[in-house]
């Protein structure tokens, strides 16, 4: 009886249990105990709604199990009306869970800031995170690296996401193959938009990274397609694919200082993508290609001018029997119908070759293995003005076979191979960026091997009947609206602010200048009256203002402050226009300083029109701290123990203090050392980093106390052009040591005792790997 | 009308040759020149009989193309009865073509013996070479590289055939993938059996291999099932997969002298195969691992006492970030559901860690990388003598899990690791080799990650219910009969040999020696009558044959040839053992020599109970010549200007002249230099070669002229025993120099005024990589 009792039982839970699936329970919580009882006892299509507010270091530890038909779902009561803030992270341990709607700002995580895995038994397979937004949710130093997204498991997603403002150390995103659980994956990254990512200033700043070259080796099968890439300038790599078989599709990469680059692993595809450029900025890449098999197919180039590791197909040079971690050869790659509009020397092979560098590097450093067996064939090339190499061979080139491809040069010359010939093709805009031929191109398209598979378009038309080279196979499409923002990123959620004209707050000798700033919203100008200001506490810089006198000439600041500080103290977000103003210090302090820790984003400085004496540092940027431009423009900077100082990324691991480095029409007298020091550090060809830029100034009487013996030390810097400037009476040894190898230049200085500038071809670098 | 005319002939034309496929037409050819048109002409579904007997020179250039239905077809008349020899090849070139019954010997190949490919522009897809045999069909010279079966393309098949002999560099079965036509490309291997390939003296002797280290990135996908590999002894490596995703199911290594390497690529599947050992051979291997992702499952080992590279489950230690062509790290393999039965020090772990040698070699050599995130689960171990080392930890084992492991030690001690416990469970013969447990194993086998994938044992039994550690799932097994020659190989061919009795060829004094020689069959024996032959020409040696004295204290050979030239010429083929006689030469003459060139096969050489006086070379092996084993025993050498020599392989690419050197109760007087100059170079940690034994012998006032210093001089040799001789002035400085690092020893030697025995711990040598 007993026994009948425990079966009916037993019967009766398992019809409950399995009725309950069907039902979708909305659990709403306030606190996090609330979610985490939700979480504990959630069922397949339980929905914890999150309430509306600041949830403040919040800690979603989700794990749970659903079903492929009733998934799990933690969601904001109002999308995008839950912040999650202070040292907050979602962790998803289990299956088939979705989070949607969360909005990530003012704060950071102490790990990862999504984790799609609890912890090594617990593993995120077939989750979602979508309709989020992740924002400026950086760790306190740069150096403290971490992913704002990482992926574990099988079979997760990332789609309708804003995510912007990363500075900090550690791709945005990144795929972790460690593991059999973690490969063949099929992770998808779709629909996303990624804002801006500014400079990180060094390695180790890519939006996407997928795996890494200790797991090359490893199939990932990650599809990331459909995503918005506005301005991803983080470092040399936008997305750094390194397993296998991973697909890049109909993405745009738009204005973003950086390439598509296959480091590691193989057989990847690259297919309708959009590269979009400027035509100016010669940081927008496109597809840089490394190692074996990948097929890059019906994608479309615009207005981009990078050169060499930025060039818009840049196939490299690999290293024979390359070390794990290095460059291997290409092969087997095919590059076949895509569109080329006005792009400069489009085409560049063998880059990354240095055979020249063979006395200074070791030879598992040496790139000398040519691409082989590579067939770039149906693309089309269209230039507005001639291009005379749109092909750059920086090696042999007798591995690449070209087939059916042609170029409108206008008519000019330009250095023909077999496979691309001359035509005159014309184009017509569909969009702003994007422009088609106006007619068939009358070409008969290469048949390679394997090439019947590439049976569509860019738009997916089929290329069945009427086939075209180029990649776009009709010449009637409609505008695609790539840049049509409500087709990536969350439904709710918008980056543009809303900008208020710029208020003047007015300042007169006397008054608080640090009350006003504090009062001014980003953008507001402090104008200071004509007079004399005595500052006894530093400034704090940490919003986007300009400071400006009223009357150039007649309006000076004192700095009494304590020895060390600084006159201006520039925190993160921390923007400084100076114009017009004369400071003053007393030798023992300094005129614009960086915070010497928790710099956990950027600052800025632009210095107009000003005169600056008597500081112990003019500008001095403390370790991990950086800035995506810094300017002294029409400026003196007099009697002064040191001047501008970015130094402290001594750790040679490629990092540096500051993107941009201009000084123009300047004076630099009697500053005794450090007049110029700003450094990069570490041998890495492929972070291109640091730019400097003096131009029209006149140095006289410094360097006296400079143990270096060099004016203007730039070491490491990649980009140096030192032009029109008077170098007068400086006790040094050298003015500069110009890095020959890179883009380092000088052009008509004029020397008068002031020691030389020496071109030094290869420079004894620490290697990063 | 004339166009209607041309559209019924069309009509027609269309009709006659779609219904030609379906008719299986039948060409007799008994020419070249018929195949060829026979070919040229071929529909699909045609089959082209070949006539029985023997064609010599024969090229087939198979450039057709059948269909999946309707394959074209090469077959021999009667299988079997059609002998390809002389420079002959067969190339494939088009799709679903089959060549059948043919068998391939007394000749070789100009390039390799069979291509799937006829060149770039016609590759083989979906053909198969079936029922036919190749049997010494080596090139004329060791170092003439070739592979007998050189697999391209996609889909290509080898079923069922006999092939054996190789003795020639270069794999016999090689698989290329340089090209994506090659690449995912599903070949099959199939119920071949795979016969003896003796020792190679050297690298390049696999049996099969599949792509290099320059295409370890591509995806090969080839399955190796269900062949059998008997004494398959040409190097360290039987099967070296060198790309990703192969298969090797079912297969039997028996007695064959070399392991399963997954040299290059990742993510193998080793299932169900059977490694078979004697107990006494330590050359007979089992798997090594290399690299990451392999499974290793249901496999049988039985009887294996492999050291190191040779252990039944050897997994490497990686080089960090290792060049391409060198060692990866081993990660992420499982090793589940094994069974080992008498096995000596099975599981060996950071096998080829050198870190000792780090001042010998560049770091890009030195393999401290041990193994990580591997698990060794569910597997048993059954010893019926005690095993005190079932694990061997190279390095250390901290990135290995075991799970659910059993031993049966006889109760005694050994080395135990949590995870591998001590049972007393029982086993049973279900066949000459294989033993089963008598009964359930009760131990709950764990599961990892994708074990659910694990479906079935070595058999094909279920594993859903009543699971079982180890290969076999069930108690109740029958003989699997793997052993049974007709499961692999052609129907029509066996590999046994009628031996007849041998046969005695008596010789007096004065009579024709040669001439009796050539009457003799292999195996036959010349008797010599007691007395003083003179020799004037060279004895050739092309057979099996041995030379003995009726009375060993009487018979003399007197050999007056031409200066230079040998008494005993070794000819391919030439096996002498030659007993009990005494030969004299003028000191311008060897006593023993290979041929200079044209060594297409192996020769061996055994000396007993013989006295050898007066000879320039008692003993001269020339380049690319080959002996698996060389002795002298009971002889005297005395008065020669050389002793033995087997010193031409210098180009220091691993090469050496002879496996197993044995001098065993010999005298050594008055030779002068090259006493013993047997000599290996190249540093390759992989080829475990070159054995050289000298026991009980004297050695006395030799080595008077040997420039090198060194009495025997065995640099490079893997394996040295110098035991129980004795040396009595011989003004040499050493009498050895032992290699420290390698398997060199002496022991109990007696010396007297005759230079030492050194020990070099590392010797320099050329690196081959």
């Amino acid at each position: 009886m007993k026994n009948l009792f425990s079966f009916l039982l037993l019967i009766t839970l398992i019809i409950s249990c399995e009725s309950k699936s069907a039902i979708n329970n909305e659990i709403l919580v306030d606190t996090e105990d609330a979610l985490n009882t939700a979480i504990k006892q959630a069922e397949p299509g339980d929905v914890i709604v999150l309430k509306n507010g600041v949830w403040k270091d919040l800690e979603i530890n989700f794990k749970a199990n659903g079903t492929e038909k009733d998934p799990i779902t933690i969601q904001a009561e109002t999308e995008g009306e839950v912040i999650i803030s202070g040292v907050s992270h979602l962790k998803f341990g289990g299956s088939y869970l979705v989070v949607n709607g969360l909005h990530f700002k003012g704060g950071y995580a102490k790990g990862n800031v999504v984790d799609f895995k609890l912890d090594d038994e617990n593993i995120g397979n077939h989750c979602t995170l979508t309709n989020s937004v992740i924002e400026d949710f950086n760790k306190m130093e740069r150096d403290d690296s971490d992913r704002w997204v990482q992926f574990w498991g099988r079979h997760n997603t990332l789609s309708n996401c804003y995510i912007a403002g990363k500075t900090n150390r550690g791709p945005t995103i990144r795929i972790d193959l460690k593991g059999n659980e973690h490969i063949n994956n099929y992770h998808q990254i779709i629909n996303n938009h990624f804002g801006p990512r500014p400079p990180k200033g060094g390695a180790s700043g890519e939006t996407i990274q997928l795996g890494d070259s200790y797991t090359s080796m490893a199939p990932s099968y990650t599809l990331v397609e459909n995503n918005l890439f506005e301005e991803c300038n983080g470092e040399v790599e936008i997305i750094s694919s390194k397993t296998n078989f991973n697909q890049f599709k109909n993405n745009v990469f738009y204005k973003s200082e950086g390439s598509l680059v296959t480091r590691h692993g193989n057989y990847c595809t690259i297919e309708g993508n959009y590269f979009i450029g400027d035509g100016i900025n010669e940081n927008i890449g496109g597809i840089r290609v490394i190692n074996s098999g990948h097929t890059i197919i019906n994608n479309y180039f615009y207005n981009l001018i990078g050169k060499n590791f930025r060039s818009p197909l840049a196939v490299m040079n690999g290293i024979p029997k390359s070390p794990q971690n290095r460059y291997n050869q290409v092969t087997d790659v095919v590059v076949a119908y895509n569109s080329y509009v006005n792009c400069v020397s489009p085409w560049q092979f063998g880059v990354g070759v240095n055979t020249d560098q063979k006395d200074v590097l070791p030879a598992s450093e040496i790139r000398s293995a040519v691409p082989i067996r590579t067939i770039v064939a149906n693309n089309t090339l269209y230039n507005k003005e001639a291009d005379s190499l749109p092909i750059v061979a920086h090696d042999k080139i007798e591995g690449v076979t070209f087939k059916s491809n042609i170029i409108n040069n206008q008519e000019g010359y330009f250095n023909a191979v077999e496979g691309l010939s001359a035509s005159n093709f014309e184009v017509k805009a569909i969009s702003e960026n994007i422009y088609i031929p106006t007619e068939s191109l009358n070409v008969e398209p290469y048949v390679g091997f394997d090439f019947d598979k590439i049976t569509e378009d860019i738009f997916g038309n089929s290329r069945a009947s009427n086939n075209n080279i180029g990649a776009f196979v009709s010449n009637e499409a409609v505008n695609p609206n790539i840049l049509d923002k409500s087709k990536y990123g969350p439904s709710w959620f918008s980056q543009e602010q809303n900008t208020s004209e710029a208020q003047i707050f007015k300042v007169a000798p006397g008054e608080d200048i640090q009350k006003k700033i504090d009062e001014a919203q980003n953008g507001d100008v402090i104008l200071l009256s004509a007079g004399n200001y005595s500052v006894l506490n530093s400034l704090k810089i940490s919003k986007n203002i300009t400071v400006k006198s009223a009357d150039k000439n007649e309006t000076i600041i004192t700095y009494t402050g304590k020895a060390g500080s600084a006159l201006f103290e520039l925190n993160p977000k921390g923007f400084l226009s100076l114009d017009g103003v004369t400071l003053k210090g007393n030798n023992e302090t300094k005129a614009f300083a960086s915070l010497k820790e928790n710099m956990f984003t950027h600052f800025g400085l632009n210095v107009y029109n000003s005169t600056i004496t008597n500081f112990n540092y003019v500008l001095k940027v403390y370790k991990q701290a950086f800035a995506e431009r810094i300017s002294f423009i029409n400026t003196s900077i007099l009697n002064c123990e040191n001047g501008l100082e970015l130094s402290e990324e001594i750790n040679d691991k490629g990092d540096y203090n500051t993107e941009y480095l201009t000084i123009k029409n300047c004076e630099f007298n009697n500053v005794k050392q450090n007049v110029v020091d700003y450094y990069r550090g570490g041998y890495d060809e492929s972070t291109i980093g640091g730019n400097l830029i003096i131009e029209n100034s006149v140095f006289t009487n410094s360097g006296s106390h400079e143990k270096n013996g060099v004016l203007l030390n730039h070491r490491g810097i990649v980009n140096v052009t030192i032009s029109q400037n008077s170098f007068k009476n400086n006790p040094v040894k050298f003015v500069s040591v110009l890095w020959g190898a890179k883009n380092n230049s000088e052009i008509n200085n004029t020397l008068i005792n002031s020691g030389e500038i020496k071109t030094e071809q290869n420079l004894k670098l620490t290697l990063m790997y």
